[in-house]
């Protein structure tokens, strides 16, 4: 399945007063991953919403923190999509410091028509075949 | 001219490793801190976009930093309008430890018609009467 | 068990371009509601810091998310201990839109001692009588 | 005197339900892009802690928004050192969409001794020469 790797620099601003990764920033780099995956496979998100009307909010997330991180420290993210159904997909993000999974999130994502008027219950779509193709093949 | 006041608890991840707040965090508080003194005159922020078609960006912002502040305090920020021009209006903001200013902030910020196909140069209105109103008595 | 409720205003920079809660601001929320119930239970972050050196980490988190919630909107969270072990614990988080349950959290955190020239590994300790007896007894 | 220059990709999670950059978030970039700066200039800001004791909080900062930004553009951030006092320095950031200014950013630093059990009023020291060196040279 699709892969993509990403490398991330820990900031002053990202850390807590332990000195380490305050956790729920680790969900927003899991979702620019997620976000740049995409875009890597040829599905810029922004370009995704303006021609095709499409989001893919996340429904399910399990994270385990296994290392912490400090600031100044430069970490990488390996993203792949390890499932894909008919309107909905799964991503693992694994963050390595060195070849040492620090944290594995687990995002359950869905092929979601935007709607502006709509009520806050999401609206699932197919997932399309060219995304389906590209999304399924080794990268 | 139009007062109000809220406290703010601080909280673990609004601290950075020196254990004081990130300064980011102040200019989002602020933020709450507009709205919220608009939205106790009577103009929510949510109604005046949602019937009004109103947002009031920030143009211009300007921060001193007196005093840290540390994980656990309670402090109080006291927001009123200080200046009410034809489509602009100036917000000050003090960060209050005790009766000590430990922040000061002065926003400008204009009354914009929202427009989601316009460029990115806003579109200023004047601001209309009812709100003139509430916001230049004392309260 | 122990549980403790919060009530949370949902404020602009909490919501992204879709106009809902950026999603990993819920675990921000959380992280406080978990802090903000042991300090209703007598157990403020900043003493179990200061008096006890004690931190408690999150190991684990486990978040699905069934109802966008929008700017403006107020809405609740419920949390509770579901699981005391030796020297972890589990905190479940209910955020509720009226009696709804939008979105469902599982925090497992470890009773930790800071140790500020500590490898990355977490030194985990026994949770305390003291702490036990109370978040064991209902609230 | 110095400068540096930085690439800032808009992520999902920067923007707010107007669909433009919340404007908290250029005070995390601009603050990124100052210890970017010093470390290009060779004094990585976990380096200048460690072995110096030394931080460098900001005490002012005035911001003028020009132009927003939105998901998915790419934009630059020129930021130099524009005035070097004996313990304070000044730095200014431009935020680039090609050749127009969209946010200018002016920020007041104290070089300051870390002091973990201090009052929250800062102790501000010279600049060191080596320091003082290179941020007063042309790059």
């Amino acid at each position: 399945m699709y892969k993509n790797r990403r490398t991330i620099h820990i900031e002053w601003g990202d850390c807590d007063p332990a000195g380490i990764v305050y956790f729920p920033r680790y969900a927003e780099w899991f979702d620019v991953c997620t976000t740049s995956m995409l875009a890597s496979a040829g599905f810029p998100k922004s370009e995704l919403m303006r021609t095709r009307g499409i989001v893919f909010p996340v429904v399910d997330i399990q994270t385990r923190f296994l290392l912490a991180s400090r600031f100044g420290e430069e970490v990488a993210v390996e993203t792949s999509v390890v499932r894909l159904g008919r309107s909905s997909f799964v991503v693992q993000h694994q963050l390595l410091k060195g070849d040492r999974v620090a944290v594995e999130c687990t995002e359950t994502r869905v092929w979601t028509r935007i709607d502006p008027f709509a009520s806050p219950t999401l609206k699932s779509e197919s997932i399309p075949d060219d995304v389906r193709k590209i999304l399924t093949a080794e990268s």
